[in-house]
């Protein structure tokens, strides 16, 4: 059985929908997703820095990020065909342990936790493929990269793209053929 | 340049030094390391699994675990020459997750950060060499074993074996040579 590395922020949980809901309330304004084009958070306003350190300073704000639409029974049909791993760069985010890992068994409890891998960089994940939505991450893999559109790598090059779970279980009910 | 991964608990961290010193007070034995020779902590006594149970679940029990003699030193030589990173099986013991984190900034400060990786199953890291006390993750993952002493695999047979950190300088200076 072949092995699926899956990112958790902006692949499976909706990191930029909560912050985005949580800014525009605390400054008064009105930003979507259309905003982030070709943009990391910070760069969305000159408050944006900050209100994202105070944010990821808060255990509990990855604790309830909306499910990427899909992504729950793709996850687990794919899972009768391929090994499922979670690598997720919570190192770069250290608060969020907790409310990491508590999130994946609520919406993801077919996953079992020896299954999850919190890190930082991705080069030491040892899988066949990684679904991630930052170029740098799927560089560095030694495996094979399927980037999941999100709005700051909308703009992107990338040889294998997906943008939405329905694709990604096709692509890899694809692979299955090969 | 090569990848060594190293577990923590009983390679990094003296594990069953603060387990021993607190299950003696706790209950009045005088228990050594000796008394672990060929087993796991469970295995120890009748009140231990209850005792180990309670331990794992204070988030404070890791965070001032003794560090075993000479890994600073013997990390610190071998970043000149390797690349390391931490693989530790955190996800077997969640309430552990900012002790460690925190223990391996107060004592391995020249680790960065990214290079830290919490996990379950070992298979998952991509590294060339995986120093660990515990043959089943040994076993597991893909690259070559390192097979670092402790009680309770201290009767077993493996192919590579150091019983202290200045064996494991000199292992990995004798692979440079390769």
């Amino acid at each position: 059985m072949k092995r699926i590395a899956l990112d958790m922020d902006q692949v499976m949980a909706d990191l930029v929908a909560k912050f985005l809901n949580r800014f525009n309330k605390e400054f008064d304004k009105n930003y979507t997703k259309a905003d982030l084009i070709g943009k990391r958070l910070p760069e969305l306003d000159e408050e944006a820095p900050q209100a994202l350190y105070n944010y990821y300073g808060d255990p509990t704000f990855f604790r309830d990020l909306p499910v990427i639409p899909h992504s729950v029974e793709v996850v687990e049909r794919l899972s009768e065909h391929y090994e499922i791993y979670i690598a997720t760069a919570a190192m770069e985010v250290p608060p969020s342990f907790t409310a990491k890992f508590e999130w994946l068994q609520q919406f993801f409890p077919t996953i079992p936790q020896h299954q999850y891998v919190f890190c930082g960089d991705k080069s030491v994940i040892q899988a066949d493929y990684l679904v991630d939505d930052t170029a740098l991450q799927l560089n560095r893999f030694k495996g094979t990269g399927v980037m999941f559109t999100a709005p700051h790598n909308s703009n992107m090059d990338y040889p294998i793209r997906v943008n939405d779970w329905l694709e990604v279980e096709q692509f890899f009910m694809d692979e299955l053929k090969k």
